[in-house]
C-alpha cells in the first residue's frame, strides 16, 4: 500500500524528534511564483533541518502505451547532471554537506527530496532547480542507467512473488485505466527504453508549471518565498503541459479470479481487491467513509471486524487485513488479504471471508468499535500535524495529484463527519463482485517444504511507489 | 471468430458464382505502385463482375490509449465526401450502377470495397482513390456519426451478454496488448471522440504506402495496372507512416477466470481462451499446427474430440468447439466453449473439459481422425482457391498485416505438411493455465425461465470484426 510504503520510506529516511512539542497553530502557507511553480511551506522549529521536496504532476500512469518504467527511468536519469552538475554531483554533494537525499515515482507523480541542515537550504534549491529545465543526459550513462532499473525490476518484483501476483492482479483489476501497468515497467519495455524516450518525457513534464515546492523545517515562508523567486522563478515555464486525462475504466461486469502459483510462496494466501471511488478534490466524503471502512474491517490484527471473526471466533485465518488510500487521480482499490490456518484451503478462507463481509453487510457496525476507530483517527490526525515530515508528504502528494491546501486541510473533518450509516452505504456500493478480483496465492508443485514458523509475509496490493 | 464472421460476410455480400469451374493456374498477380500502393490481382472470368477491395494497414490496435473506436469511427467517417463528392456520394453512385459497398475494421486493418459490373472499375477506383486522401468531414456531419457508432455499440454489444462477456474476457486475457481493448471502443472514450481526432488518425495511417489494393474477377493484370496508376499513381506517398511497433505481451503469470451473470444469458456456457501463436511472416508452422490442433479438438461437431468425449461419451454438454484463427500481428487467442447439459453446473463442465484435455495430452491423435482432417482441410483449400472472393480477403488481410504473397502461397502447404507430433508439440505448449482465461457466463438471479427447447447461441471468442 501506498501509506504503508510511504509510511516506511519516512521512518528509514527522516528521523524525527524525539521530543512531541504540540503542533503550531498554523504551520502550513501556500504560494504560486509567476512561472507557476506552486509551494508549500511547513514551518518546524524544533530542529535545524529543512527537507526540499519537489513533486512533479507526472507518473506512470501519464506513460504512452509501449512505454512502461519511463516515468522511473527518467526519475533515475534525474540524477546525471546538468550543464554546471556532473553525473553524481548533486547527491555527493548533499552527502558531503551532511544530508541524504533520494527520490521515488508512483502513478500519479514523481518526487525528489534531500534532508539537510537548515542553512544548506539555497545550496540544494539551487540543485534541484538547476536540474528542473537543465538536465543532461551523456550517450554514455543512459544504457547503464537502464541496466540499474532493470536490475531493480529484477531485485523488487521479478524475485518476489507476491510483487509477481500483485502485477497481474493489477493488470486484471484493470480493463482500461494506466493503473493496470506496473510502475517500474514491463521488462520488454523497459528493455527497449531509449535516451531519446527519456528526453521526450522530461521535457513534456519537467517545468516549473507542473511542479509543486513543498519545504518543510527550520525555515519560515518569508525565507523560502526569496530563495525560491531567486532559484526557481527565473525557470521559463512550459507552454505545453498536456492535459491529464487518463483512459477511464468501462463498467466492469464479470468477477475476476486469479490463481497464482510459485515454489518460493512461503505461505499460500487470499488476496481480494475491489474497485473503489477515489478522492476527489472538493468531494472526498465517500473516500473518507471507505478509509473508516478499511479501519473497521482489517484496520488492527486484534479488534477489526475481519479479524475477529476470521482469526478468533473460528480460527480459519492467522492474520486477515484491509486497506484503502483513497489518494489516487482516477479510481483506486479497497484491498482484503487473508492468510489461512495451515489446515484451511483457500477456498474455504474465501466462503470464510464471504460470510463474514455478508454478515458484516447485514448486522452493520458494533457502535463501540466506531467510536473506538474514530478516536484512533482523530489522535492519528493530531499526531501527524506534529509530524512535520509526513505533513510534507502528504501537502505535496495531494497537490501534485490535484488537490488543494483546502482538501488537505478538510480531510481530517470529512473522516471525522463519516456516520456509521456512511460507512455502511459506502460497503454495500463498494463490495460489488463484478468489480472484484480474487487471487490465490499458492505454492508451486515443486515447493519444498516451508520453514516452521516460518513468519507470514503477505504484501498488501495498491498503489506502488518505486525508488 | 474472425474467420466465422469474414466467411459470414463473404457469404451475404458476395453471391459467388455457383457454376463450379477449375481453379485456374495462377490467376494471382502482384505489384507496386512508385508510390507505394501494393496491389493484388485476381483473375476470375467467369463472372463479368469486379471487386475492389482497399485494405489500411491501421487498426484498433494502433489506436492510442485513450482513444479506442477511433479507427471504426474513421471508417464511419470516410462515407463522408471529398472536395468532389459530396457525403454518401460514393455508395449512392455504387448502388445507382447496381453496385454494393462496405467497409470493416479490425485490430489490424480497415478495409472498404465494392462490388460491381466489372465495367464499372474506373469508377469506384476513381472515387476510392478521391477518398484516400482527400477525405472531408464536415462540422456537422462528425457529431451524426458518433452517434451512430455509439448506436451500433448499443446494439451489436451492449445489447447482446456474449458480447459483453467477450469485452472483459478480452481485457482479462491481455495484459498489456492493445488486442485486449474492443473494436468498437469503450462507451465513455467513443463520447469523447472528436473531428481533430479522427482527421489526425485519417492523416496518420491513410496513404497509398500504407493500402493494399486488391482487385478480383473479370479483369485482367494489365487492365488493373492501367487504371490503378491513373487513378491511385497521382497520390502523394507519407513520409510519416509509423512503424507498427505494438505493445507485447509480459509473461502471463496467474490462471485467470471470469464470473459474467446476466438475466439476459439463454443458456450458460463455459469459455476458455489460452493466449497463442500467431501466423508470422516466413514462420507459419506453428500456427499451422495449432489450426489442426483446433480442428481436431473441436471443429466438428460430431467427430471433433471434445465433442466426442463431453457430448457423446459422457453426456457432460450440448455442444463443444474450438477456435484458432493465426492471421494476427501479435499474439492471438486459442479458445474453446462448452455449453454443458441441462443438470450439469459449468464447474462440473469445467472438470469435465480439463480431464478430456488432459486425455488428449496423455493418448495423442488418433490416425484416423488426423487424415480425416488432412483431407478436409486440402479440400477446403481446392474449394477457396476457386472461391475468388474468398481469396481476395485473404490476401488483403496477409498484406495487410505484414505478410508477403508468399506466405499466402506457402500456408496450404504449412498446412499439409504438420504432422501429428507437431501437433501434440504445439497442444502441449499452448495448455499452459497460466496464459489462460476461463469465463463462466451465468444466468443472473433474475432471470427468467429460459424457454423450452432455446436454442444454444454461445459466441466464439476471437478477434472482433466491426462493419
Amino acid at each position: 500500500m501506498l501509506r504503508a510504503s510511504l509510511a516506511a520510506a519516512t521512518a528509514v529516511l527522516f528521523v524525527t524528534s524525539a521530543v512531541v512539542s504540540p503542533a503550531q497553530a498554523d504551520p502550513v502557507s501556500h504560494f504560486t511564483l509567476p512561472n507557476g511553480l506552486e509551494a508549500v511551506v511547513i514551518e518546524d522549529h524544533r530542529a535545524p533541518v529543512v527537507v526540499q521536496m519537489v513533486w512533479y504532476k507526472a507518473g506512470a500512469a501519464d506513460e504512452m502505451r509501449g512505454k512502461s518504467g519511463i516515468a522511473h527511468y527518467l526519475e533515475h536519469l534525474m540524477f546525471k547532471g546538468t550543464d554546471t552538475m556532473a553525473a553524481g554531483e548533486l547527491s555527493k554533494t548533499v552527502a558531503a554537506n551532511g544530508g541524504s537525499d533520494n527520490a521515488f515515482t508512483s502513478y500519479d507523480y514523481t518526487a525528489y527530496y534531500q534532508r539537510i541542515a537548515a542553512d544548506r537550504l539555497p545550496l540544494i534549491m539551487k540543485m534541484e532547480a538547476d536540474r528542473m529545465r537543465h538536465l543532461k543526459i551523456s550517450p554514455d550513462d543512459w544504457k547503464t542507467e537502464r541496466d540499474v532499473i532493470l536490475a531493480e525490476r529484477n531485485q523488487r518484483t521479478d524475485s518476489d512473488p507476491g510483487a509477481l501476483f500483485g502485477e497481474q492482479a493489477r493488470a486484471a483489476q484493470y480493463l482500461n485505466s494506466p493503473y493496470g501497468t506496473p510502475v517500474i515497467g514491463w521488462r520488454q519495455e523497459m528493455e527497449a527504453l531509449t535516451r531519446d524516450d527519456a528526453l521526450a518525457w522530461y521535457h513534456r513534464f519537467y517545468a516549473p508549471n507542473n511542479a509543486v515546492l513543498v519545504v518543510a523545517g527550520d525555515v519560515t515562508e518569508d525565507e523560502v518565498k526569496t530563495l525560491a523567486e531567486e532559484y526557481y522563478g527565473p525557470l521559463e515555464p512550459s507552454a505545453d503541459i498536456p492535459p491529464r486525462m487518463r483512459p477511464q475504466e468501462p463498467p466492469q461486469r464479470a468477477e475476476r479470479r486469479l490463481v497464482y502459483r510459485d515454489d518460493r510462496v512461503a505461505q499460500p494466501y487470499l488476496s481480494r481487491t475491489y474497485l473503489a471511488t477515489e478522492r476527489n478534490p472538493g468531494d472526498q466524503k465517500t473516500a473518507a467513509a471507505l478509509t473508516i471502512l478499511a479501519e473497521l474491517l482489517g484496520g488492527n490484527a486484534q479488534t477489526s471486524v475481519l479479524s475477529r471473526k476470521l482469526v478468533f471466533d473460528k480460527g480459519d485465518a492467522i492474520y486477515a487485513s484491509a486497506g484503502y488510500d483513497g489518494m489516487s487521480i482516477d479510481k483506486t482499490t479497497f484491498s482484503i488479504g487473508v492468510m489461512p490456518a495451515a489446515d484451511v484451503s483457500l477456498p474455504e478462507a474465501e466462503t470464510a471471508l464471504d460470510a463474514a463481509l455478508a454478515e458484516f453487510l447485514k448486522t452493520g457496525i458494533d457502535p463501540a468499535q466506531f467510536e473506538r476507530i474514530r478516536t484512533q483517527i482523530r489522535a492519528g490526525e493530531i499526531y501527524e500535524q506534529d509530524d512535520t515530515m509526513a505533513l510534507a508528504q502528504r501537502y505535496g502528494e495531494a497537490l501534485a495529484s490535484g488537490f488543494s491546501v483546502e482538501d488537505v486541510q478538510g480531510w481530517p473533518d470529512a473522516l471525522m463527519s463519516v456516520t456509521a450509516d456512511d460507512v455502511m452505504a459506502a460497503a454495500r456500493d463498494l463490495l460489488n463482485p463484478d468489480d472484484s478480483v480474487t487471487g490465490y496465492v499458492e505454492r508451486g508443485a515443486n515447493a519444498p517444504p516451508p520453514p516452521a514458523g516460518a513468519a507470514p509475509e503477505m504484501p498488501a496490493m495498491g498503489a506502488e511507489v518505486t525508488q
